[in-house]
């Protein structure tokens, strides 16, 4: 490898690079299949050695899938390290841990005896596919969805202090009503009833046995029925004014277009290709 | 047959082809419904054969409404491809393969013993009941709900991604935290769990049964509740822009009319039934 | 009574038509009022005959209550008719049946034996509160509810169709997974488990056992809560619609004025008392 | 403390108001973060005491806790009603008697024995998140969320009339198919099988076994699948007008700027922050 002069060695470097980070050539898009085929497998195997009648008779099988993964992961970790710009940035920012734990579990469980719980750390290999989706034509639906739910964040904060304070206060209700011989042990176990039933989940593992206590499990469900509209309601909104904002404008009076192939301004009546010519033109001067 | 004159032949399958396809007529409309009545009869018989108490008591009513109902089927496929223009077309088409599959598993299961898994496959019938309705003033209706999914593919696209990857990583810690004594015995069962608990189904055959069980199952129920206002948001707010586009126009300056009898633009104050008639010639003459 | 005078005969009519017909008047609202008590204490009698407790030591006061209640309801019904022009439409109208219905069934139980069935009928009792609600401010609200749906009918009979063919097919596919040993013991059972899946009810009395059962039940799962979606959507769209529809417009350009207390419109310039003057003045010379 | 003089004293009353009214100052902040921490504290520790593993083993750690957050929140209502100006509107408002609820219960189930109800009452401490909250940032989405609610007030009561009717009926009608011997003991219990399910909430711990009782239930889950979308329609809606009546507005034309960096207004030309600092000097010699 010593032997290989500079600029050889760089241009490598950027071919790796173009391989792992450009999704818009055929290399790179051939790259993100194989990952993306490569973490369902791995996540696949993972499952499956948590069901007894394949862990006993497939081990082999399962074994040589997770090895497989981890050591490519970990191939893959190296090149990302070796041809990126800044490493140390990329090492410790998000989707740089989330590499890490990908493969080191593996080799930790192959070291450590009775770390069964890095089980679950390999399953937030998951997490990477996002990085690939993010790199292809999703990228715009994500935003409008991610931008949709950070606008609403202050309206979801004070829907969540409501939901959570009104199954408190329930639930305690509830935990005098029915009281632990009907299955509301204590008040933790009671609010876990009224998130169960506020939700309209309802497994049925604990519910109300006392008239009185089906009365206000009533109340608390129908109270749900019309709370499950708020963040409906919410998000709604927040949608419709992204889709509205993400709308083609008139560059003359910045009213939406709701026709996209329009020539002209429904509101100004500016020509509208001779209007965005010459805001690309101004755009371009300064 | 072969006596009957080309004309007299042409003259027949024209009539038939009015009867099967046009429901604008009353001979088509009437064969459309008992169409529709014969479906719903034989779907009906499909499922009562499969309660024993019928089975065993009135098989041989299911067995003679079965056999009516399938050479009937039989007939009208043979008479379909008898009068179309181009059958292979429509042989290999997805409406064509509704129907064979329609009355071919019955011939099936006479000619073959333990066939029973067939039944499934006649339950696809009942898809040939949205010819019917596609055929009828319904197919507008069923277009803006096409369109209004289509449009949102790819955010739904990425809000299922979202959802898998939640499960999975759920599904995963809650395996760890209850295990199999507690109900999840296994990585794929506890994926199943965080569906049911995600989607609110709730069913209660897998339950949480730790505290710390219970913590994480009630932060991925509230999780699923709000959740459940992104798809709501998508389809509301591309259903809002079909029925937008569904609109009125005026011809003159493209604005909605929400007045559907107005006779003058609300924005441009042009005459509307002059400015639709004069729209009309321009078209017909281009 | 033959010896009151006609006309007096006729006034006593036309007050008991203004109790019973008018609750803008103290009088009516009175009787509206004590008429709704009325209805919602027989229903509450109804219920509470129903709890074999109560049955057992307070059958004294259900009854009267009951009979208090038939025989009241009787003489208002005789007063309707008494006062109304055209009794023979008010008998055979929805709610004239609904009235009839609320103390016919206990004379009938009285006189013949084992109809304990007709205990349902007297629950419809509860539909009088509709017209009790309609005359009262809830009318224009109710419309609005009433329209929205309306207007989405062709939309949801295509959505009902679509759902009611995926739990056909999903429900017979998992009647042939699961079979009659896991509790889907005919095709309607699969049916019911498909609806109480896809609906996200889940009582969790038929759930699927069987590792392929569990993976097509979450199939369903998403579906229903991706389908869940689509009624919301219609309604949204429509109650967005009649709100618009409801709203202040301005006489002179029809533009919708999202200011209520606007003194010129936003659009057209024109000063909207005058104009609202003007075309009431238009109005009442026609 | 009666040597104080006046002004002094004023000056110490006027520095506890500002710590404790105004979230606006560092040592207000500071109050209410304090505040909100010991309330969480006091909840948990009032959850912990129903777990009957803490109770036996960490009894002493949750009295103390227990007292120390008593002891505070008296301190903290005897300060309130020292500094505030008119202290017998603040004691019966809503607000003053949810901090006297803080902490009379513990003192009355001190001297009282048997008054194991009141823990209930303590879980009410938590509603005064929302007054620590409501002082904060989140008082003006708090606003638009409330102002949705109250004006949908209307539609909502007549959804509940129709809603409570529906199950009322369904629930009489359940009662007589199924019976007590399938677990619907009474009609009261078939109208909280009827919520259970109308909700999609679904315990299961009352579910029809008849196959009449299975069609009559999937019926209503349908049913309520649709109606849930009723008040998500209401909300969104309300909640789309709130958002659009809280935009940004021109001040000449009141048009809507969706723009909100716009200097000029898309529908009058009008320059905005001329326009804007024009009004406030109107509003101000007013």
């Amino acid at each position: 490898m010593e032997n290989i002069p500079e600029r050889k060695h760089d241009l490598l470097r950027k071919k790796i690079y173009i391989i792992i980070f450009r999704s818009d050539t055929p290399a790179g898009r051939g790259f993100d299949i194989a990952l993306l085929i490569l973490i369902l497998l791995s996540i696949f195997s993972v499952a499956l050695e948590s069901v007894s009648e394949f862990r006993e008779n497939y081990l082999g099988y399962i074994h040589f899938v997770e090895w497989t993964c981890t050591i490519l992961f970990t191939i893959e970790y190296l090149l990302r390290i070796y041809v990126i710009h800044r490493p140390k940035q990329y090492i410790f920012s998000f989707y740089g841990l989330v590499d890490l734990v990908a493969f080191l579990p593996t080799y930790l469980s192959f070291l450590m005896a009775g770390t069964q719980f890095l089980v679950v750390v390999r399953a937030f290999r998951l997490l990477r596919v996002f990085r690939i989706l993010k790199l292809s034509r999703f990228l715009s639906e994500g935003n409008i969805l991610k931008q949709a739910l950070q606008n609403s964040m202050h309206k979801i904060v004070v829907f969540l202090a409501t939901v959570l304070t009104l199954v408190t206060i329930m639930g305690t209700i509830m935990y005098l009503i029915e009281g632990p011989d009907n299955g509301f042990e204590s008040i933790p176990v009671a609010i876990y009833w009224a998130i169960v039933t506020i939700t309209t989940v309802g497994y049925g593992d604990v519910s109300p046995q006392s008239p009185l206590g089906q009365f206000f499990a009533s109340i608390l469900m129908i109270m749900g029925y019309g709370i499950i509209a708020v963040p409906t309601g919410i998000v709604s909104v927040e949608m419709a004014k992204a889709s509205e904002l993400a709308k083609r404008r008139c560059p003359a009076c910045r009213a939406p277009l709701s026709d996209s192939e329009a020539k002209f301004c429904a509101y100004c009546g500016v020509n509208l290709s001779d209007a965005e010519k010459h805001n690309a033109d101004t755009a371009a001067q300064n």
